[in-house]
């Protein structure tokens, strides 16, 4: 009974039970068609080459590259021979990248054609790489000064297509591994264990979360080189779901396009990408009539976009919540039976939450005064524990301040009502302390947005003499709307939702927003522009 | 992340998530309905009146009852305080219920009221049992010997509603344990862990299994004295799922009584269940639409029956297999989602095998000469491992003979088509070996019951000179045919489906087959009945 749960057995599971199921893959020359047989095949030729190459038990391994069955390969492969999966994040800043490749120690990088100038600019700042592996459609080897630097295809082929996986691993062995941004300073690594990954997977296949089945076809369009595609990949290639990969700098068309020709059931990014997706399936003619979910996390969705979705197009949106430190599933949105006779607009509210936690985790959510009541009402920081919640950040003194006895204390401010769904209604360090109690930031900036004229909205903490913190808004105008709309105007319509001391003591008109890489607001920067505009000195 | 998994957090997890949900339980005297947030506080009290009358971590509390809401609560409260849950099958001779409590030493014992007087008639062979405590309704304690006698309810009147469950806890340790009946000797006992139970609760929540969820009614009616009511009240609390228990002694009548009132939407039973189900459902007058899974296991559904529910009564049937070794689903057949468009005939066909296994297990099946192709043909031994998969039975040597190098021994012999679906054609020690070459008794049985004069089949071995085996037929005509059909006749029905030398050397006709206490047919004892009547000598 104490077989360890290993990343490798999910990938001996899908060749024998689901030989014939495929993965479509867009590699940056064509489209690829490999049924799970053939991804098996190459996956342990892959493990028998990365030993030739000189890759040994828990080697990191790094990858950076854009979502395909090549990536799908070595997320198999590095695990499945004990060595850990290393995706980088290609959107961040080359010092960052230099930072996290040299952090995690990276033995050997797994680059696609079109990042590798971004490599070779920073190869001499590499302390750690001893070769890089080029993943490329074509016979030739790129022009590079990357040495020594081999073609993915040909190692394959040197590769011993029967390699086992490695059996006698610790499930609590590290299996991959992701960094992530953070406010201040460099990114923070987060590991994740062999059991961690399995018991992930299970999770997304629960009836009452994700659901993932054979049956589906599921198009991951969140990275690969963020959180592991939300780990879809692990628990998709588990349960023998075709995989249809949308490769590198896809469009929203691309998307569309694919979801009507390959008749996609299931499909998870974040709102950013679903915002242009909608516009896109607006102007075009597709067929998404296949489509039974939308997996909408990393960031809150607008209700105006569930909206859409479901109403307009009739495709069913699901939230769910977590972060790199949590695999990241960690709440999932959903009706229970008993409110299925609510109306619609109480569905919708329910539904824009983050959900309730997944079975297999624990939470806790701690105010000012302990854990709140579960009233939707009191706010706390969200605390996580359990199998696939992080317990620390790689090698990092901020391990400190982000794990402490075990709990991970996510920084995101939640209220929790009476069914257990979570709501997101800050960052601790977003919230704005007025007078000794709470004003959420998030909550204020939806209001404003909700304004037609609104194109963007952040609302900062400004110091204050008397009562420590008052928010400030900064909003950016539609252009049709520039200099058409006053400060006067906006508070006005906010007023009717908010307690008299909630509302923002000014509001400024901005250009632009900074934003992180992801597409957050940078509201540490912000903050910085808006205390130069008052002239405040701290 | 390496957080244990307990089962006391499922139940934790039900009362802060499903708070409302309900549990509707039948008693001997009536129908209580309680919710998740009432059974949570209940199962604290219990956990607290255990540690009151001396049970310690790691002692065994035995049960001696039928599916209702205590049993349900001793399900967590025993692992819960790291106690280990000890159901005993009530239909096993006295012999063996002795030989079961002593060997596991349980150190409590709680019994349901009408199961008293047999557990009093044995009171003074049992060297273990410190405590009783009856399981009723009354406010009285019934008349009995029993001594020290407990009233279950009022022990719970002593406890601390809010006793915490133990979390220190290695997943490995016992949790819970069950004796099979052996064909020759004692039974022998399985420990489940915490580990096992709940990988296994989340393999019944898969969307590609049982798929249980939030939104079921679910109504276990094999016993959960019977590996755990296959698991399906664990994995049913930690998904808030409601639970009807049909309580004691039920009748075909109180089963489908209960669908059609509380709208049961999955039920778990073998064959003889489904069998008088049918039968009623066909005479009486009931809404049967909300079901949407019979889930049918312990011995394999004839291909009629299945026919019966979905053609005749529109209720989905699906198989499953496993075993009290197996905790038990070890596989689940289902069609893959590019088999759609066989016919309905072939679907069946397919649906009627036991089906494929279910993620995080391993399986083998070895023939003569080691692992047979998966062609739907070759036959060989089912083995499997996992981690709900036992390795041992408690304190037994007969562990050596079903446990080897980690691998559990089915005794069942299977083959597997391309599909990797298996299906049971015999019993290991079933199998008739004539000239080297493998006949299926159950594939013999199975043609032969397909005859409309035939009630029973059954196939046995008879030593044989020259072939080493012979299959001989022993047949129970219905009593319409009684003397009207013979050996010829049935010969002749099922010579096309079989090469010459499968075909049985003689058919004996019988009043009555003998079986085991939980119905399947007694071959051991059938062999000798038949050697005596051909008066063979061994």
């Amino acid at each position: 009974m104490q077989t360890p749960l290993t990343i490798g057995s999910m990938m001996v599971h899908a060749e024998k039970f689901f030989a014939k199921k495929e993965v479509i893959s867009q590699t940056h020359d064509k489209l690829h068609r490999l049924t799970y047989s053939e991804i098996g095949e190459r996956t342990r030729r892959l493990m028998s080459a990365l030993g030739q190459i000189g890759v040994q038990k828990g080697d990191r391994v790094g990858t950076l590259a854009w979502n395909h069955h090549r990536h799908l390969e070595l997320y198999f492969a590095a695990p499945g021979m004990n060595a850990v999966l290393h995706t980088i994040n290609i959107r961040l800043s080359p010092e960052h990248i230099i930072y996290i490749i040299n952090h995690a120690e990276d033995k050997v990088l797994f680059i696609d054609e079109d990042i590798l100038p971004l490599i070779e600019k920073v190869q001499d700042q590499l302390t750690s790489v001893e070769a890089f592996v080029v993943m490329t459609d074509k016979e030739e080897l790129p022009e590079s000064g990357l040495t020594p630097l081999y073609s993915y295809e040909k190692l394959l082929q040197t590769g011993d297509p029967a390699q086992p996986f490695v059996t006698d691993i610790d499930e609590n062995d590290p299996a991959g591994m992701c960094y992530t941004s953070a406010t201040t300073g460099k990114p923070k690594g987060v590991v994740y264990s062999h059991r961690g990954i399995v018991l992930h997977s299970y999770a997304l296949g629960l009836a009452d979360t994700a659901a993932i089945s054979e049956s589906d076809i599921s198009m991951p369009v969140v990275p690969q080189f963020h959180v592991n595609a939300w780990g879809t990949p692990f628990a998709c290639t588990w349960f023998g779901t075709t995989q249809v990969m949308p490769g590198p700098r896809f469009t929203p068309k691309r998307l569309a396009e694919f979801i009507d020709r390959f008749k996609v059931t299931i499909t998870a990014g974040v709102p950013t990408i679903w915002l242009g997706l909608l516009r896109e399936l607006e102007q075009g003619d597709y067929d998404t009539s296949s489509l039974r979910t939308v997996l909408c996390g990393g960031s809150a969705a607008p209700k105006g976009l569930i909206q859409a979705f479901e109403q307009k197009l009739g495709i069913p949106f699901a939230h769910a919540y977590g972060a790199t430190e949590t695999t990241p599933l960690a709440t999932f949105s959903r009706l229970k039976s008993y409110q299925q006779d609510m109306t619609e607009d109480e569905k919708l509210n329910e539904r824009a939450k983050q959900g309730s936690l997944v079975p297999g985790l624990e939470m806790k959510v701690i105010g000012n005064t302990g854990e709140v009541a579960w009233n939707g009402e009191e706010m706390g920081e969200l605390l996580l524990r359990g199998p696939w919640i992080a317990d620390e950040y790689y090698k990092d003194d901020r391990t400190a301040g982000a794990f402490i006895k075990g709990w991970h204390h996510t920084g995101d401010v939640v209220t929790v009502d009476e069914e257990g769904n979570i709501q997101i209604v800050d960052r601790t360090k977003d919230l704005i302390k007025s007078g000794g109690e709470w004003i959420s930031s998030v909550e204020l900036e939806n209001a404003i947005m909700a304004h037609d004229a609104v194109f963007e909205a952040s609302v900062v903490a400004m110091p204050d003499p008397e009562w420590q913190e008052r928010p400030v808004a900064c909003v950016v105008l539609h252009e049709d709307f520039a200099d058409k709309v006053n400060k006067r105007e906006l508070l006005d319509f906010i007023r009717p939702q908010f307690a008299k001391w909630w509302l923002p003591d000014d509001i400024l008109f901005f250009d632009e927003i900074p934003k992180t890489s992801v597409g957050k607001f940078l509201k540490r920067e912000l903050r910085e522009q808006v205390k130069a505009h008052f002239k405040v000195e701290e």
